[in-house]
């Protein structure tokens, strides 16, 4: 029996002062306020629960900064997209171990605790099926298991090049399947993961684009987390009227039974109406700020979405840069420079706005990956802890720290990270970093000098 | 003398491989490209000029985090305002010691060596002047010999509440100064800073508001350069407009000789008219995109700014975060969001966004802030180093290494810091890290009890 003992702590109903958590079998057994520590507790300043990471392409990592230089033309979403489909072509599997490897060593130590991977590199480089059909996600299992982050697999249904059932491109082949081809991955998905703690598998159509109707229902019927790609792209928007006179997501919203179990992806650009239809659906809106700015998607409207009662979660997306205070300060600055206001998603007055980015995005991020997070009896034991002697947190108390970590010390204020009951993070580096990094290294070179 | 050797370098002309400079007096003395290392050299990875911050408000450090809950109605710049106006009520100058330590502290390990400290807290806490008029600018220039940063001191002219000589406020008693005063702070800054390497101190007339046109040209008419707040808000130009008929950056280029001595900070709020007429006077616009993301100020346009032939540097400004890529990242990640595209800043077809943000800032902030900076003979010898051994670095040569800084891996890249000849940053900490870190918290857990 594990045993932690922490000067404060957001629990599920607010913040408490000396709390001891007892851990067992990778879950939190018992949390008791205001205890003495033993001398047999593990101790620490201030426990929060670990942000879900709702949506990552782990590949993606090995691309960061190498696609900021300016193209031959004007550089958009879908110059970055051909740079993405030439490096997906030269990965091997033994490639996205090492990459998803050093992608989940950076969000543990940056604050996620579990991740989202929405994964739809499943074929060799020439676009044929390996012997197995998850041999892909089996290396993304490992580097979950190298790592410990928690893993939800999303395995990707990709069958088509744009509306219309347009046919793949050349670029598309790794990752094209059809229903049967699916039903074996997600099977054989379920296999790969199966020696993970509290491991997940959801389904994952890649977007509009991507799906047929009658696929979409197909792919969607299971029973744990729907994520789809949505209206992240006025070319998006503007491609689905033209098909079908709908845009995406009332399209979505009308085709397909969108509920809790949803999570959809970026959902950028909605009007007022669909903003609502998507709050009222109880799908998590999955938001990942950095990229969005980093691939000029434009912004969420979060504050009618917030206000009309919508659930949100954040995800790091394409890896550019890992930082779980980073996602959220940036949502909530891009909100700020639209409106010209302050703490626009705060949610009331008096209301911390680093706690309310905080806490929604916990509550959707768990939602949206199908294990439940929080300090609190039978969750997976997911902790971030804070170094209570940063000067960012000199004389803070309550939500007050949360505004100090989201806006001023961001992720150099993270200590240790437990996951499923083990602790992965002692001053903010991973137990296998040195492995993982030089591993990483010998991947990047030999793929960059290719 | 002190040599240093380099793997890469970015010199004025580019970069260069295997580097070797030597330093005297705090500058550099030379600089031989391809040089085999000697037993006696400092080696290291990758080294860059420093860049200059060119706008900070040190004090404002103190607040970082404790302004992000949501006041009894609607926030905006101007509520953050009064809640500074009260924090500033309490600040002894021992306060303003450690603070402004812990903030230029910050500054080097995150990759800034030379601060334009815009410095307008002059008066007791009654508004009563000190025995020394530069006695709260004496604190700042201590904090910087502690840190070793560079200091341009920008004591601030400020005389109004607002347009049309309204008087100032209470919450402004500290700020307050005519003419002659002015003139004695000046010569009093200039005393207080001699004790620092390479110190500069500048004129500051604090904003339209806060002077008249003839107190700005007399502020102005020094030799050295020249800061002003400018059409941050929209408030701003709107109150400009209803005083004076022309919005604020129209109106000071009709009633002062602005030229390259000038840096205007923010400048968000222009015409296309006004962008052009600001590029073509050869003032630096001074950008925040950290405070003005916060604050809620709005987009400069940067854009048309810089097809314009403008200059630009970047200021922490109110220090809520310090951290130089994060400037240059949130930058351009403003005008990527804005014209929904990417590369935007890069400046031409196959150029690296990172390193034209990177060459711009460096050379806006020199000039804004009265320093060469540059590894190149007779400059001050301002240099910091990348961890060469990164995994955002791997196979990167060239102006990708800016790339990989910018976007990818931040701060977390920066290594070692040479500051005038010496080495102030080491594996990324300020070698006073534990004494100022120390008499900060200290400090801030009395201003918060109080």
């Amino acid at each position: 029996m594990t045993t932690l003992w922490f000067e404060t702590a957001l629990l599920a109903d607010g913040w408490a002062r000396a709390v001891r958590l007892s851990l067992a079998g990778g879950r939190i057994e018992t949390v008791v306020v205001g205890a003495d520590p033993t001398a047999d507790d593990q101790r620490g300043g201030v426990a929060l629960p670990g942000l879900p990471n709702l949506h990552s392409h782990a590949f993606q990592r090995a691309m960061a900064g190498l696609t900021e230089a300016r193209g031959p033309t004007a550089d958009s979403f879908w110059s970055w997209r051909e740079l993405m489909y030439r490096f997906v072509g030269r990965l091997e599997p033994d490639d996205i171990e090492a990459i998803a490897a050093l992608a989940f060593m950076e969000m543990l130590e940056t604050g996620f605790t579990r991740v989202g991977e929405f994964h739809y590199l499943h074929h060799d480089r020439d676009g044929r099926a390996y012997a197995n059909p998850a041999e892909m996600g089996e290396r993304i299992a490992a580097a979950a298991a190298e790592s410990g982050i928690g893993l939800t697999l999303l395995p990707v249904f990709y069958a088509h090049a744009g509306f219309g059932e347009a046919p793949p491109t050349d670029g598309q082949r790794r990752f094209v399947t059809d229903a049967d081809g699916y039903a074996r991955l997600l099977e054989a998905s379920r296999a790969a993961v199966a020696g993970l703690p509290d491991a997940v598998v959801g389904a994952a159509p890649h977007s509009l684009r991507a799906v047929t109707r009658s696929e979409l229902a197909a792919v969607s019927g299971g029973a744990g987390p729907v994520h789809i790609h949505i209206a992240e792209q006025l070319r998006e928007v503007d491609d689905c009227l033209a098909w079908s006179g709908a845009r995406p997501v009332d399209w979505l919203m009308d085709n397909a039974a969108v509920d809790a179990r949803w999570c959809l992806v970026h959902a950028t650009h909605m009007t007022a109406d669909e903003t609502a239809r998507l709050a009222r659906s109880g799908a998590v809106a999955g938001l990942c700020p950095i990229t969005e700015a980093n691939l000029g998607d434009g912004l969420f409207p979060a504050a009618a979405f917030l206000d009309a009662g919508g659930a949100i979660g954040v995800g790091s997306d394409s890896n550019v840069r890992i930082d779980a205070a980073e996602e959220l300060r940036l949502l909530e600055y891009g909100q700020r420079l639209s409106a010209r206001a302050r703490n626009v998603l705060a949610g009331g007055a008096g209301a911390s706005t680093g706690a309310a980015l905080y806490r929604r995005s916990l509550a959707g991020g768990a939602q949206a990956l199908g294990q439940p997070t929080g300090l609190s009896e039978g969750a997976p034991a997911d902790l971030v802890t804070l170094d209570a002697g940063h000067p960012d947190l000199a004389g803070r108390t309550g939500d007050a720290i949360l505004d100090g970590y989201v806006f001023a010390g961001g992720s150099r204020l993270v200590k240790d990270v437990w996951r499923a009951g083990r602790k992965v993070v002692e001053d903010g580096r991973l137990y296998a970093r040195d492995r993982i990094v030089a591993r990483y290294r010998l991947t990047l070179e030999r793929l960059l000098s290719a």
